[in-house]
């Protein structure tokens, strides 16, 4: 076999069953393979940046590997900005990068680059092929490399001539690594921590701010009065009825630092201690008290899960049953403005249960939550690494990976914009997504920092650089020209039946939503 | 004066007055300076590839630098694929980066990355500033690195404080260096070559497809028997009337070759050896000859058109009247299908003289450009490196350059959607650029690369990672999305009157032209 299709083989065996791809030329016998070697969903992207932040959503649901098939340099540069918030989410992630054909390279060719070097700022494991022989055993490679718990983005460069050569046998990539547990220690340490007298605090990130870990951490909070936190960060929160509700940490340093004021005593599971976003002129970045001391149960690589029920078990709280939220008791909003804060409520009364949120909010993302908070319960995808352009294709990713659930992508206007393309593969694919974009014309958000960094008034023609009014951006014309149903709400009334509408119907939907302040 | 302001004078000192921006927290400063420094046109884009893109087209037009100004690393990761063209084309491009506050930068926030990472696979400077007394210096620096002949992409990285902090003065980048010349042996040995009696050719590239240089290659080819040709992927060609009209190579090797045939020696102008764009099995990747000397009389550093003049002074031709394009000769089509030769015929006959072109047109390229060659004098902006998106940014770039000229975007449908963020830009700066969306609804180029890499018969799984259709894109919604007046043709009578309409009217407009084969 060749070596694309031992490249292929080697995905499937190895449990990779779902590829988000851009292909160029150098990755046509990769394509043709998809008839010859069954079992791999092609799922194509009309920009780089989609493939690589629907990999990152696929696996924050699944904890699994997709793979990525992307072009040359370039190809791999138009993913790097959705790949760095994947390696902040430590989602696992296998990009295959066609290469020129390895006779080809020394001419320097208009697409020839380093892609080596566009693949480290984001990579945790950088490999080109050197053999087409080695074909198999390099994908393997990578595949392991990418498991590495909770998960890394490996990248994997295979020059066009190893694919159209004769490869070697496909080849394993092992076992899943076992995941490393915290140290006694460690638990001990907290556990004296949290029996001090002290102010204590837990802050979750990683696989704990989601599924059974809450449960133990809930426990911990009813039985020793410590102060359980999410780190807002995290790869997946999970929010709603029936779940112990950990407080998310705000953005803005002032909020964040109230929060956490007290504190004697910080424990960390699957995160690293909190910090704020921005830098600015005269306040510390560091979010826990000056005098609070910092406690590591679990690193990032540990499992968090199984050392907070070790925690709990140390602790003496482990039967101690937890508090949870109740069911949804929002109202729905009864006219008035459309504001951030409405929708909140509408989301919380009438996104179902066990629906998935992609949460590019921004500026409008702290009078959403605090509904949403108030949900039937949900899978939210935050922002990660801050790279704007993540949540429509972390919502295509999600809803590739659990076609079950009705996933809703929550977009600021601004943002949306970045990777729009993303809806184009929501209707190909006909997702289960309902796109809400935030609409207020403006990259708010900066508003805020211009003054939070001292930058001073805002001028004429710095409004200018902040304002994307001016022209207006149709939101229902840009879905509906890449195929997907749109339609615009400039009252609660219309957000509510539309959005109402689109929870009864599957496939893909957006809705404009015209809030005002 | 703080950082950002020295930073904004020390462009503008320097003759940068323009900006291409997508700023967020950490350039707040830079942005809220633009109304205390008088001078600087920021011209926001929606996404960083269109500012890259931009910059890289002012460039090719001007000769002289824009500047870009992008947050963070993903917000230049964003942008590589078309600093990447911008590097191939050898554009001056001063990249602005700015980087965390320098306190922040130990915690690892979401956003930290490694942005001299990010940089360098597209840089050929790249310089993060240590103090923020050095902004004025450091900005000169990056300005003169990318002044060097024929140009440079030059990348700095501000942290966040010394754009707050008071900083140094200003600085100037020096004059502008002088540019190297050609070696008197090397325009002897070309001379030698033209004399010899063997077939020779020129291979024009840089500075020497368009303006001046052309009229010198005339001349050497009627008075020596030159074939003359031109790089295919120069950073900028002049077609049309009036004008001596060397061959663009072709794309595909075979036809590249059969071009060079019989070539005994191929003189090389401010470009490398011809290549082709891409290896293929059992395909030689070098287009020249195998027996073909090659003799380089200016280097892309060099003067090219210097060393023509001297080459034609040489060879006894300096006052030769070279062979010019005559007048537009091009009949409208009458009626039939829209198809890419149609659109050159109608393009050929109804584009301005002056007006500027810019080519992504991939799978319609040569159909189209066989016509263009007779239009009216136009510069024609073309694919560098090879990355996809390069079109239409290129066009806001150029147009922002050249307002009183006509700018044209012929772009593929494929490669309109990487970097259809651009068509805001247009809107917002009112730009006077018409798109033509050559709509196949298919990466059709990917059908000829299918078969040439030997990937076999195109299943149907494949054909759907090749099929942009299904559904349609709707360049017209996607056009009125974001306020640019749009309009379908799908008869050539539509095409001829909506163009026809376009090239009398300014500001933006797009026209989807639904191609057949």
């Amino acid at each position: 076999m060749n070596g694309a299709e031992c490249l292929l083989r080697t995905l499937l065996a190895n449990g990779i069953d779902t590829c988000f791809m851009n292909p160029g030329t150098s990755e046509m016998q990769f394509v043709a393979a998809l008839d010859r070697v069954p079992g791999m969903r092609g799922v194509l992207c009309l920009f780089e940046g989609v493939c690589a932040g629907a990999a990152d959503g696929y696996a924050r649901m699944l904890g699994r590997p997709a793979a990525t098939l992307l072009h040359l340099g370039p190809g791999l540069g138009n993913a790097l900005s959705n790949l760095h918030n994947a390696r902040k989410a430590r989602s696992a992630v296998v990009n295959i990068v066609g290469q020129h054909s390895t006779g080809h390279l020394r001419y320097d060719a208009p697409l020839t680059a380093d892609i080596e070097a566009f693949a480290r700022p984001v990579s945790s494991y950088v490999r080109t092929v050197e053999r087409a022989d080695d074909v198999g055993k390099e994908a393997a490679a990578a595949i392991r490399a990418a498991r590495v718990w909770p998960g890394q983005v490996a990248t994997l460069i295979v020059p066009a001539d190893f694919s159209w050569s004769e490869a070697g046998d496909p080849a394993a990539a092992g076992p899943l690594p076992r995941r490393a547990v915290a140290t006694s220690d460690a638990v001990r340490a907290a556990a004296g921590a949290l029996g001090s007298g002290e102010a204590a605090g837990l802050l979750l990130g990683g696989g704990t701010a989601f599924g059974a870990a809450l449960e133990w951490a809930g426990k911990l909070a009813a039985g020793t009065g410590a102060r359980v936190f999410a780190n807002r960060y995290s790869a997946r929160l999970e929010y709603g009825a029936g779940k112990f509700a950990p407080r998310r940490l705000p953005y803005f340093p002032e909020a964040a630092q109230a929060e956490l004021a007290g504190l004697k005593h910080l424990i960390l599971v699957e995160t690293k201690p909190p910090v704020s976003f921005f830098g600015y002129p005269n306040y510390r970045s560091s979010l826990a008290p000056e005098d609070c001391a910092i406690h590591a149960l679990a690193t990032i690589e540990e499992d968090g899960t199984e050392a907070l029920a070790r925690l709990a078990e140390e602790c003496g709280v482990s039967s101690i049953t937890p508090e949870r939220a109740g069911a949804a008791a929002v109202e729905l909003p009864a006219g008035g403005p459309l504001t951030a804060d409405a929708i909140g409520r509408v989301l919380a009364r009438l996104v179902p249960a066990g629906a998935i949120v992609s949460d590019e909010m921004v500026s409008s993302g702290e009078a959403v939550s605090r509904n949403l908070e108030r949900a039937a319960g949900v899978d939210v995808l935050p922002v990660t690494g801050g790279s704007i352009g993540q949540g429509l294709p972390v919502a295509v990713g999600a809803a590739v990976a659990c076609p079950g659930r009705k996933a809703i992508a929550v977009e600021a206007d601004g943002s949306g914009m970045y990777t729009l393309q993303a809806l184009w593969t929501m209707a190909r694919e006909r997702l289960d997504v309902v796109t809400v974009i935030l609409a207020n014309r403006r990259y708010r958000i900066l508003d805020v920092e211009m003054r939070r960094t001292g930058a001073g008034p805002i001028g004429p023609l710095a409004d200018r650089m902040l304002d994307i009014g001016r022209p207006d951006l149709d939101w229902v014309k840009l879905a509906e020209g890449m195929g997907v149903e749109g339609s615009r709400a400039a009252t609660v009334d219309e957000f509510i039946a539309q959005f109402g509408a689109a929870m009864e119907q599957a496939g893909p939907r957006l809705i404009e939503a015209a809030i005002g302040e």
